[in-house]
């Protein structure tokens, strides 16, 4: 009997994304269960998940792993192929900081830049110009943060490769572009047209739908408080 | 020529002493640098760790690694002797999930809790108190969270086995007690009773002292805020 996976994930979610890229790099055969996370999550979720009770949930022959980095570092442990880490110990200790860099200090710079309160904006603006600066300067001439190939970091960096751009179109920031930062704007270009990224990427056209309604929600929500 | 091993720390940090722990577990001679963070970093850890210019910072053969749950993961793949991570991919992934869950949960939660304006103590006290009862959970009957011997996320928690118990001395807050944690409360016990562990951890009196400094200097700052 082969083996059971399954993905537990919402379809606009970069976390989501990022362990099914992974699965696909990999060649994995996985099923893939939409969570409706806005206030309607499954029972299997939350017990899959009772931790953080979110997506993405990984589950391997009835085991459940929570957390993409975390369940990255599993799939790569799990199945040898197109390997998404280096085998040196240093290189992978850089792989794994950078990871860490994009979810801890990345993600809520990017946040903050968009849905944040309006004085907040702008020093979050800041921030993310500092993020995006810190990894073209990681980059350094390599075509990928994996070097030749994609690995964890650029698996981790999905959301800077695919979601950042379609924000900027629907906020009218200019947070990433060609002028700024080139190196990583390319990398945007190589990423999203890998043959295995474009397949584990949601339309364009819905994701920018989502976006326009979360920020205005959120600009909404800010004109109205007291 | 053996291999020459820094750790750039700052002794009353837990993220310094975890480095510290997982060396000497695994019986690696080291150098310790010890660093003045408060105002006066030294060039060398700003050269080694230029994205977060904290500590700890281990210094592998002139290689720099930042980030103490990075640190961990090398130290385990450069040095096989007493293991700190689950061979099992699924346990090594548990392992993973609970060392974040402490950093990603647990530590902000203790910081609002004891240094957080006033109005937001409270509410932080009882995510402290799902974090602790989380953690009693998964401690379900171990001797340590790693089962029989010390692993990484005894050693993550380090935190709560010995610098929690000190800033309730300082502050008269009840987080955790035999009565409301028990299984935790034994496992500080358990934990700074052992022998490598109590080589790594600073004075009792000096940490109190230094918390006790903290606590009434964000007390001071919020008296004084407009």
């Amino acid at each position: 009997m082969g083996d059971e996976v399954k993905v537990f994930g919402f379809w606009a979610s970069p976390f989501s994304r990022r362990v099914e890229l992974a699965l696909r790099l990999k060649g994995v055969p996985y099923e893939y269960i939409e969570e409706d996370i806005f206030g309607n999550k499954s029972p299997l979720l939350l017990q899959y998940n009772p931790v953080h009770k979110k997506v993405p949930v990984l589950l391997h022959n009835g085991k459940p792993i929570a957390e993409s980095l975390v369940i990255l570092e599993y799939i790569e442990e799990t199945w040898k192929s197109n390997p998404i880490l280096p085998e040196d110990p240093y290189d992978k200790a850089m792989a794994r900081f950078w990871a860490k860099f994009i979810d801890d200090k990345c993600f809520p710079a990017f946040q903050k830049a968009v849905l944040g309160v309006e004085n907040e904006r702008d020093k979050a603006g800041e921030e993310v110009g500092d993020c995006l600066k810190t990894l073209e300067s990681e980059l350094n001439g390599k075509r990928f943060f994996g070097g030749d190939v994609i690995g964890m970091v650029d698996i981790a960096a999905n959301f800077v490769g695919f979601w950042l751009r379609i924000i900027q179109e629907v906020t009218g920031q200019d947070l990433l572009s060609v002028d700024n930062f080139p190196e990583l704007f390319k990398w945007t270009d190589e990423f999203v047209s890998c043959g295995v990224v474009k397949e584990s990427l949601p339309p364009k056209d819905k994701v920018w739908a989502v976006i326009k309604a979360r920020v205005d929600q959120a600009m909404e929500a800010q004109t109205n408080a007291p």
